[in-house]
């Protein structure tokens, strides 16, 4: 529960008890809804091992989608951790946020599809692309927000906000440099913000204790 | 956990905790299985870039219909905050608003596929209308019973429930009048239930602190 | 949170928390993708709101699964609103009612499927009766259980819990006789179940205040 | 809520309680899609209850998986219930947990698909026995994990945490033997999966009480 007692009771304060359970459950069906995309040919009854084999550039958008959830859940873990309430413009980024998340699984499924053919491979890794760079954009709001707004927690170090905004920024350049990347070699791109996503599960370390 | 230890050892109170986590999932998948109907034609290999841009009108319908159960949600979220318990009827009463919020994804996959024929068009808007009036009904519906029925906590101000009201009333009126126009020209019936939702997520305010 | 910060941390007492989590998310899971066997035949554009008012087996068949998974997760909600803990043999009658209510699609697709095919009506209503009675009965064993170990808490009256029984005993009833009417007349059946489903939500009602 | 305030409010602890949320909706939506796979061939109409007999594999495959995604939430459960948080390391191991979880659905409906094909079986079933062990190792890894770093509470006993080792340990050599049996008769080792999971859900028993 956010907030005190008063701030509860009023308009103002929102709890981010009820926006963790609606994200959590969004970012849930998200993450396994992916799966609905994976399968072989019909007829691969004498080739089964090769026709599994074969999907592996499903396999890879598969990854790269979960992990990209994966991290903006782990992200919006920590930044919903540190605020005593949500007001109502945070809620609303929020809701633009799940619903940039709920759309991935669609490019990722024109990604796999795709795959294969020079030039659709190409206008997939780019709307694929500018999916994941919404995402990343929408969290790095959410958080800026937040702090310009006085939601954070008096008691979060100065050091720590500042940690966040350095672990998010780059990844933002780095989804601009990979898009520009994936109009020429798809591929490079896919495994570009795979590393992404692997980064940004990375920097919310346990320090001291670990 | 609404109520007191009383209340909610008692058949009468019911948690609010319970309530509130199925309706999040509720919505939270509603939320995100609209996405399955997202796809671009078989063998649009030739030309992606125009195939997925000729989905617009599924767009648009994903983004008005995720934005109604977005808005649904936060008017959930702010009711339920106010009660100190629910009764059998709240309880009621919510479960049909999870029906009518689960069938959502039904009229809006109609509203996509029958998009430029006339007629059936004409047909898919006003089943989409109706069932977006049931669901803004059903939650004011709550409300009112919850005021009538004192599930509301004592602390909230007059003035703040009449603003809830004040805010779903006109929306009412609104989607009556849109039901009408769709019968005339269906687009500009959707576009105003995107303004609805938008108007919906708007006005419980951060004041003072915003 | 269940039981005091002893039974919490022995690997006897399990948190009915995390139950009720995993049982609010396959409840409302079950809910929402029965709107996906919705649809009308491919090619009604000429017809559709005929089409679409000609799927009302479906409709029927969609209100009671969701009444009867709702009526269930409020009989859930009751039971583990009283438990100071839960033992293993619970956890694990949850368990195996999940796999049932998750089940349920299943049956309720065949019966939309078959509907109006004299013999396959039969069979499909039977199916569907059969799955209906295997929930009921396994709410109805979790609560002799919970009340037989001793999971109930002290303050739950006599009265109350025998509500219960008086409530849950009369539907396990009226499923064997509609079970049996359901081999001559189907849909007499299946309307029986709503009313069934109408009855289990009817019952745990504020009493005294409302 | 684990940990301290101070716990929490820094970047090292990690609440258990958005990560109990997440996976307990991931794990619910993963047991709920399984249903997804069944059904009946088109045209059961004159021998449907030949037909839904004749599916006993894919039930088969259903209460397998149903039950082993089960058996890995409950110990999940009894696992994050010791914890007074967690740290990086473990969240990863969590997502990565959740990531083979959710995959679980695509080697099922191989090996409901491939059922009666004798060398597509042998494969289907190994890739569906490789899934089970990935998710059985990540448990017992996050186990040792929580052991090793300290994030168990201080109050549970040494002998409760040697028997979760003493539980899982011989899960994991079962699963072995049993990829190896599989090559040769692919359904004596899903019912060994099956037998497994029914092991795996047994042990955390109530002591004492029960």
């Amino acid at each position: 529960m956010a907030g005190g007692a008063g701030a509860e009771g009023s308009t103002g304060g929102l709890r981010t008890s009820r926006l963790d359970g609606l994200s959590d459950a969004v970012f849930a069906v998200a993450l396994t809804i992916l799966v609905l995309e994976l399968g072989v040919p019909a007829g691969s009854e004498d080739h089964l091992l090769r026709a599994i084999l074969e999907e592996w550039p499903s396999y890879l958008a598969y990854v790269v989608s979960f992990s990209t959830i994966g991290a903006t859940w782990l992200a919006h873990s920590v930044i919903t951790q540190r605020l005593h309430h949500a007001d109502v413009t945070f809620v609303r980024l929020n809701l633009l946020l799940l619903l940039v998340v709920s759309f991935l699984p669609y490019p990722t499924r024109l990604l796999t599809e795709y795959f294969g053919n020079d030039d659709a491979q190409r206008v997939a890794a780019t709307f694929y692309g500018l999916t994941l760079l919404a995402t990343s954009t929408l969290v790095w709001l959410m958080w800026r927000l937040a702090v310009r707004r006085g939601l954070v927690r008096p008691e979060v170090a100065e050091e720590e906000s500042g940690m966040l905004d350095r672990r998010l920024a780059p990844s933002l350049v780095s989804y601009v440099v990979l898009l520009g990347l994936g109009l020429l070699v798809p591929v490079v791109a896919i495994v570009g913000y795979l590393l992404i996503a692997a980064f940004l599960i990375l920097p919310f370390r346990h320090r001291g204790k670990a």
